[in-house]
C-alpha cells in the first residue's frame, strides 16, 4: 500500500543561491549536502528529508517519491510494473541519504517516480533521553518555516486515461475533479494520505510539472510567504496569491525559486475518507469559485509549466 | 485639539439589506436605528457607535466626524473656519444619538465634516458592578468582527492645496505620502491618532470619496473578510485584496457592500508620534512596492469612487 | 481495517442546556435532535454528525464509535470479537440517524465501542450544481467552531494489558508513551488514523473516559476557547489550559460542559506513519515537560474522571 | 506634553548571556552595544533603541523614558519638579546613543524616569530611494519578534498618593483601577498614549518594580513566547501564563530573563480617549475575573518584584 507523498527532487543551477531561498528565507533545514545535492526537511517532518535540489540544466522535476507501507509493497509494485511494460529498476539502499532500498519507475506520461519503505526518521531523543519532537524547535527556527510536504501538481496530455495508472493501479483515490466543457476531466485531484491530495493531474499539451506543494500551520504563514518575498526585495517571484482555492479549500500562495521552480505554500485542506466518492466541479462552478473561491485573477504567468528533467531514472 | 476619526455616514437604499451584510454578515453590532438610518458598532469600540447607515439616493458618503479633546476646541473650530470663509454651523446635542453639541462644516474641497466632543460611551458596568470591556464578548460575536473604525479616505483635485486646510489649520500629521512624475503629492496620508492615518487624500479630477476603514486584530480576519464574502456567495463584492500595502503597511481586503460603498478591512499599521517627518514615496517606488508590496495586479474597478452625497450639511 | 474515530456520545441531562453550550457557545452545528438526543457536526466534518448528546442520570461517556473500511471489515471485527470471549451485537442500519449497519462491544475494560462502516456524508452539491465544501460557511458560523472530532482519552486499569486489545487484535499503532518508576506504560497514545492519537489509555483505579477532543485550526482558536468561556462568565468551566503538552505536542484547552463532560478543544498534533516505532517518555521526562511543554501547575480536578455510563450495549 | 514611554533600562549580570536570551531566542534587534551596555530594539519601532541592558550587580530597574513632544517640554518638566522639590538633573545630547537633550528625575517613590524630546529614527530609506518600514524585515527576523515598547509596571507604598505626582502633575490618565477591601486604590493603570497603559501602580511594602511590557501582533506570538521558552529547554522562565487579563484586555506571558527581570509580552489592549473617565474594578470582581480573566491559579513567584538599582540618577 502506498502511504504518502515523501519526497521531491527539483533542478536548480546553483547550489549556493538555493541555499539562500530554500533555507535562509524560507526556513527549511539542511539535512545533508554534497557538491550535487541539497537535502532538506521542513520543520514537523519526522522523515530527515523531503527536499532534494540537484545541479541540473535548468529548473524543472527530477523525481518524486512514495513511501509504502511494508518492504513487500516493494515487489508488488514492481510486479505490476513489469506486467504494464514500464520502465522500472531497483536501486539499492543508500543512493540517497536515509533510504532503503528503492523502486524507480516511469509513470506512462512518463513521470520519475521512487517508492521505498525504509527511511530513517529524525532521532526525538536527546542527551539525558529527553524527548523533543522534530517541531519543537522553535527557538531555532526562522523564515516560514515549512511544516510538511503534501503534494505536487503534474500535467499530462490526458488525464481520464492517467487515472488508469493512478487510481485502477497504484490505487489512488480520487477527491475531487473539474471537467471541461464536454464533462471529461480537465484536472483530478487524488491521494493515498487522507488528505485532499498528494497528487494532481491536470491536461496539458504535453507532461510536465506545476508545483510542489508545502503545507505550513495556518493562513497566517501563507501570507508570511508573500511578506518574506516582498520584504527580501523579490516580490516578482510571488507568482499568485495569496488567495484560497474553492477547489481543496486550500489557502495558497505560489511562489517560484530563483530558478523558475514552483512551490506552493498552502494551508487548510480537509480530511476525508479514501473511500469517499470524488466531489465533481462543473466547468463554470470551476471557473466561478474552484479555482479562486475568492474573486482574484489568475495571472498568466500561473498557466506555465515546469519541466520534467531528463535522466536515465529506471 | 482634534483627537481622531470617530464616525461616517454612508448612503445605503435598503436598510434590510444593509443590516444583512454588515450586521449579520460582517459581524456590526446594532446600537439604534430608526426608519432613516442604522446606527453600528464595531467590537472594540468605547463610542457607542462609528457607522451611520442612512437611506439615500444611492451609496456615497454623507459626512465624516472627528472627536476633539474638550468642548472649548469646538469655539476654536468655528472660529478657524468662520475666518477661513468656510461653510459651517453648530448643531444641537442629540441631533445623532449619544452625541453632544457639534460643529458641522464643509471642507475647502467640498467633504462634509463634524467635530463634536461628548459622545454616549458603552456601559462597562453590568449587574452586581463586574465590568465587561467593550470587545468581551465573543460569546455573542460573529462574522469578523471589525475592531473599530479607522480611517476615511478622500479623492480631492489638487492634495497639495488641501494640505493648506488638513495639515495646516486642522494640524493633521502627514505620515506618508508619494509623489508623481514631477515630485508633486498624489496622495497623502495624515493622522491625529498616532496611527499611520485617520484621513488620506488622494488626487481625482473631482471631489469624492474612496472608502472607510475598519481595523481588524489581525492579518487572518483581513482574509476571513474574503472567506466571509465568498462562502455568502458574494465574491464579486471583494473589490481588491486581500495584500498588503507598502504605504502605512496595512494589510488589507476592500469589500463593496450591496450599494456600492466600499470599505476596506485592514490590520497591521503602525503608530508613530505626531511630530515625526513624513515619509516620502518616489513615483517608480511607489509603482513598485508602495500600492503593493506583494505583486498583485490592481484591479480596475479599484481605481472607481464613491461620491460625496449632497445635504445641507453646513 | 479501522479508520478513525468517528464519533461519540455523552450524557447530559438537560438538553437544552447541553444546545445553548455546544451550539449558541462553541459554535458546533445541529445535524438533528429527538426528545432525546441531540446530534452535533463540527465545521470541517464530511460525515453528517460526530457528537451524540443523550438523556442520562449524569455526563459520562455512552460509546464511541470508529469507521472501519469497508462492510466486510464488521464480519472480521465480530469474529474478532466472538473469539476473544467479548460481548458483541448487530445493530442495523438506521439505530443512529445517517449509520449503517453496525457492530456494538465492550472492550475487556468494558468501554461501548461501535464500529460501522457506511455513514450519510454532508451534501455538498448546492442548487444549480454548485460545490460547497462542509468548512465553507463561515458566513453562518459563530463560536470556535470546532472542526472535527479526533480523539478520546480513557482510563483502564493496566494499560500495558489493554494494549492486547487496541494494539495486538484492533491493530491500533502506539504513537508515544510514558512509563512510570518501574519503567511499566502509564500512559499510551494510539491511532489508526496517522495523527497523534484517535485513542489514549490513561492508568486508573477503574475504567472511566478522561475527555473527548475536537480539534480546531489554531491555537489562536483554542485560546478562543477560554475567551468564550470567561466571555460568557464561566470561567470556572475552563478546567486546564490553554497550554501545550509535550506529548502529542498537541496545543490544548480543557473544557467541562455545564454536566460535568470533559471536552478538549486542541491544535497542532503531528502526522506520523503507522508503522513508525512509538515515542517513549521516561517518568522524569514527562513530568519535566511531556505533560506539559511550558510551566505551568496542572490543578488537581484535571485527574478526574469521567464515568462509562452503564447500558445494555453488547 | 508627555507622549509615551519610549524605553527602559535593566540591569543583567552577563552581557553575553543578555544577548542570547534577548536577541537570538526573543528577536530584538542590536543597535548598538558597549562594554557597559546592549541597545535593542523592537521590530515595529522608528526609534533606534527601546531596550538598554546595561551591566549591574543584579536584575532590576536603570531608569525608564518618555519622549515629550517639544524641546521646551524639558523646560517645563524641570520647573515641575523644581517647584515639587525633586530631585532632577539636565544630561547633554549623547549620553544615551541617539538621544538629545534630557531630563534626569526621581518620583517621589523613587523612580528613575527621564525625559527627552529628540530622539534618532530609524533609516526608512534603502539605497536608491527605496522606503523600507521599519517592519517589513521578516526576511531577516527570527523569535517572537516584539513589536514595540508597551509600558512599566511599578510597586509604590500607596498607589492613591503616587497619583499626586503621575496623574495631577504628569498628566497621566488613569484607565482602569482595582480598589482593596476599603475601597481605596491598590493598582491604577495610567497612560499618556491612547493604550490601555504606560504605567501601572500597585501597592506593595516598598517602591520597586514589577515588570517591563512590549507588545506582539497577536496572541499567537504570545503564546510563541512560552513555546520559545520550552524549546529552548527554559520552561522555567516562564513566570505566568499565557493568559488573559480582564483588566487592559491584555493577553499576556510574563518571562524572566537569566538574570531574573520579568519581561511580559503581551498583545490585544484597547486604544480609548484619554479624557474618559477610570473603570473601577471591585475587589471581589478583580479577583474573579479582573486579574485572570480564565480561570489559572495565579503563581505564587508572580508577585516577586523586581528591584530599583541605585545610581545617582538625578
Amino acid at each position: 500500500m502506498i502511504l504518502r507523498l515523501a519526497h521531491a527532487e527539483l533542478g536548480v543551477t546553483d547550489l549556493e543561491q538555493a541555499r539562500m531561498f530554500y533555507v535562509d528565507l524560507l526556513g527549511f533545514q539542511v539535512y545533508q549536502h554534497d557538491g550535487q545535492s541539497l537535502y532538506l526537511r521542513a520543520a514537523e517532518e519526522f522523515d530527515v528529508w523531503s527536499l532534494k535540489l540537484t545541479l541540473a540544466s535548468s529548473a524543472g522535476l527530477l523525481h518524486m517519491a512514495f513511501r509504502v507501507d511494508t518492504p513487500d509493497e516493494l515487489e508488488r509494485l514492481e510486479a505490476l510494473h513489469r506486467k504494464a511494460n514500464l520502465a522500472y529498476r531497483r536501486v539499492p539502499a543508500g543512493m540517497e541519504p536515509g533510504q532503503g532500498q528503492a523502486l524507480r519507475v516511469y509513470s506512462p506520461d512518463g513521470h520519475p517516480i521512487e517508492f521505498f519503505h525504509e527511511f530513517e526518521e529524525v532521532n526525538v531523543y536527546e542527551t539525558g533521553g529527553l524527548v523533543r519532537l522534530p517541531m519543537r524547535t522553535t527557538h531555532v527556527q526562522h523564515g516560514l518555516p515549512p511544516q510538511r510536504i503534501d503534494h505536487v501538481n503534474l500535467r499530462v496530455i490526458d488525464p481520464e486515461a492517467s487515472l488508469t495508472y493512478w487510481r485502477d493501479q497504484l490505487a489512488f483515490s480520487v477527491s475531487e475533479y473539474y471537467v471541461d466543457s464536454e464533462g471529461r476531466p480537465f484536472t483530478v485531484w487524488m491521494r493515498r494520505s487522507t488528505s485532499s491530495h498528494d497528487v494532481a493531474l491536470g491536461r496539458y499539451s504535453q507532461a510536465a510539472t506545476h508545483h510542489v506543494a508545502y503545507l505550513v500551520d495556518s493562513p497566517l504563514s501563507v501570507m508570511r510567504t508573500a511578506d518574506l518575498m516582498a520584504d527580501a526585495r523579490l516580490p516578482h517571484l510571488i507568482d499568485f496569491g495569496p488567495g484560497r482555492h474553492g477547489v481543496s479549500n486550500a489557502f495558497y500562495c505560489y511562489v517560484r525559486d530563483p530558478f523558475g521552480n514552483r512551490i506552493e505554500i498552502f494551508a487548510s485542506d480537509y480530511q476525508r475518507d479514501l473511500d469517499r466518492p470524488p466531489i465533481r466541479w462543473s466547468l463554470p462552478d470551476y471557473q466561478k469559485q474552484g479555482l479562486v473561491w475568492w474573486s482574484q485573477e489568475v495571472p498568466a504567468r500561473f498557466r506555465e509549466v515546469m519541466p520534467i528533467l531528463p535522466g536515465d531514472w529506471a
